[in-house]
């Protein structure tokens, strides 16, 4: 099997949580970072490859990806340079800058046959796969209605007030929307089979003392009379779920993003993700069914799925438009939402202007 | 214990279901129709008293309560005469008329010190009435957002078009939203402790060929930046449920109206009402804690509860206000949202206007 050759742009804290899966499934060269001791420091502690300086990476030849988990604001400009420098492209979520900015990214990806994925790991799990054949089957019949969360309680006021990346908005400008807010519009986008919604309205959002969104809820619609609700933030109790109502069934989760169930273990979420085990189908008539899947590394899955990308490629292949697709649709509807907030609860259509 | 004495005025199918709690809590002294034959007929089938005329049951001495299932369209005109002639009324649900016209009738049953109380069974059982306990001692912290859903799915397409009460303006002029909107918009007040949201919105309708309502969604506004999302209707499975999610856990109920969980056991809303027996309590580290409570008989419950109140008036007491209040706010959130369902989906503001 073809060697994927994979660095990694930042000494951020959740590179340790994607480390071994980008070992499991990629070999790593090595890790920038703006200052050349900090990233060889890190190296060094974590045995992935040399330590250098953002362009001493970009001007690799032996690297074929880039893993970019810069913060949002910092991110585009850097992944610009990486495509130039014809690198696959594997960014953290959430995007960053317009929706517009991140086509042209994507378009620039397409244009020089370099795959482009975002680190939603959950799409990648065996769970997942098996729910969105099922979906989109047809299995169920149409999907009418999805209603999506994740929230968890912030762990004490500083964090709440502009202590954490999630909750200052001149870290994650749409703050708790851009960081809890992906997993269930990206769940809903999902459940839908990547169809753009014609509008969005935010119904509900708190700004703390920093102006940064703490917590935000919304409704979507779908062409087709459909709709979705989600909400998300940091000042309810953990939850993390989606439901998924068909015309003769459903599909629900409580586990969404760490694989734990409700079993309040929120660690769960500092270590290798393992679960994602069983998922519920309801039928028509109410019954609900249990169904066990095999657990599975989420992060190991989604590089196996970017490995096998980058090694079509290599053989010849085009990339993969569905993953591009994903960040673009759920960035562009995250957008919306945004813009919604911001004009108190506005109706934004979609469809149309930046979000065509 | 002072007899309490009920009149049925009604032939409906629904009284099948209600008579054995009405003569477990009170005597029952006969049903009266536009048909005397009719009545007499159904009293020796069902073993319930006399069988008289409305007029003849409004003059009776020995009746003091009314029992009145009519379709809605028909009763509030029947429940004026009976308040006139000093009945204590026990309404079932939805309500009808507009919102002043109910508020008229609650505040003439006051005026009289006559009880009201309509008959939404699920208030009445044990399960709820140890949540509602936690709830009000804010044991969880405040509630910030409720999501309700009652569907299930139409039997078959003449069922959906208009074959029933419920899919039929002509017999329920709100259709789907009035009969199955009542229980997740119960739900949603009663989470919030019985006050009025700032507005509305309907966010989703369906409409079948007789131009009645089949299913819906929607939104409302709570004070304090609080809000709760909505869905009924008979176009999906069966879902009968809330989630109230409050500032340090989160209750959830997957049986509201029924009382038989996620059983499929869909013939269990033909029988009497035996179930309610748990409720999932959530800390706010997502730890679920399935909560055991002794089961019960919801019409039993709500037949007892309603008896208690005319005993104690019989004894000097006043009305019970806490009834009157629930059946006022979930028929003007109702109306709300109808009217908002009418005008495609407008924000309609309450405490005004008609909702005052």
């Amino acid at each position: 099997m073809a060697e994927v050759r994979v660095g990694i742009l930042s000494t951020a804290s959740i590179v340790g949580k994607v480390l071994p899966g980008l070992k499991h499934g990629m070999t790593v060269v090595g890790v920038a970072s703006r200052d050349h001791k900090k990233a060889q420091e890190f190296c060094a502690e974590h045995s992935c490859g040399e330590g250098m300086l953002y362009d001493e990476m970009l001007e690799r030849s032996d690297v074929d990806v880039l893993y970019i988990p810069l913060p949002t604001g910092l991110r585009n400009e850097k992944i610009l340079a990486a495509i130039a420098k014809g690198k696959h492209i594997y960014s953290e979520k959430p995007m960053g800058g317009t929706a517009k900015e991140l086509e042209d990214l994507i378009n620039a990806c397409a244009s020089k046959g370099l795959q482009w994925m975002d680190g939603t790991m959950w799409y990648h799990s065996t769970r997942t796969k098996q729910m969105e054949e099922k979906l989109r089957s047809k299995a169920l019949g149409e999907v009418l209605r999805v209603t999506a969360a994740f929230t968890f309680k912030a762990p004490d006021e500083a964090w709440l007030q502009g202590g954490n990346g999630r909750t200052d908005k001149s870290r994650e400008p749409m703050g708790c929307l851009g960081d809890q807010g992906w997993y269930p519009l990206s769940a809903i986008l999902w459940a839908f089979g990547w169809i753009l919604p014609e509008k969005v309205m935010c119904t509900h959002v708190t700004f703390n003392k920093v102006d940064t969104i703490v917590a935000c809820a919304g409704t979507l619609w779908f062409p087709g009379n459909r709709s979705a609700v989600f909400d998300c933030g940091c000042t309810s109790p953990h939850r993390s779920q989606f439901e998924v109502v068909c015309e003769n069934g459903l599909l629900r989760v409580d586990d969404l993003v760490g694989g734990q169930k409700r079993s309040g273990n929120f660690g769960a979420y500092e270590t290798p993700f393992v679960g994602s085990t069983e998922y519920v189908q309801g039928d028509a008539m109410g019954k609900d069914e249990v169904i066990s899947v095999e657990g599975c590394d989420h992060v190991n899955m989604l590089v196996d799925d970017f490995a096998a990308c980058v090694r079509d490629i290599k053989a010849g292949g085009k990339p993969s438009d569905d993953w591009p697709k994903r960040s673009l649709l759920v960035h562009k509807v995250m957008c919306a939402v945004f813009e919604s907030a911001n004009k108190g609860g506005a109706l934004v259509p979609l469809g149309s202007g930046g979000y065509a």
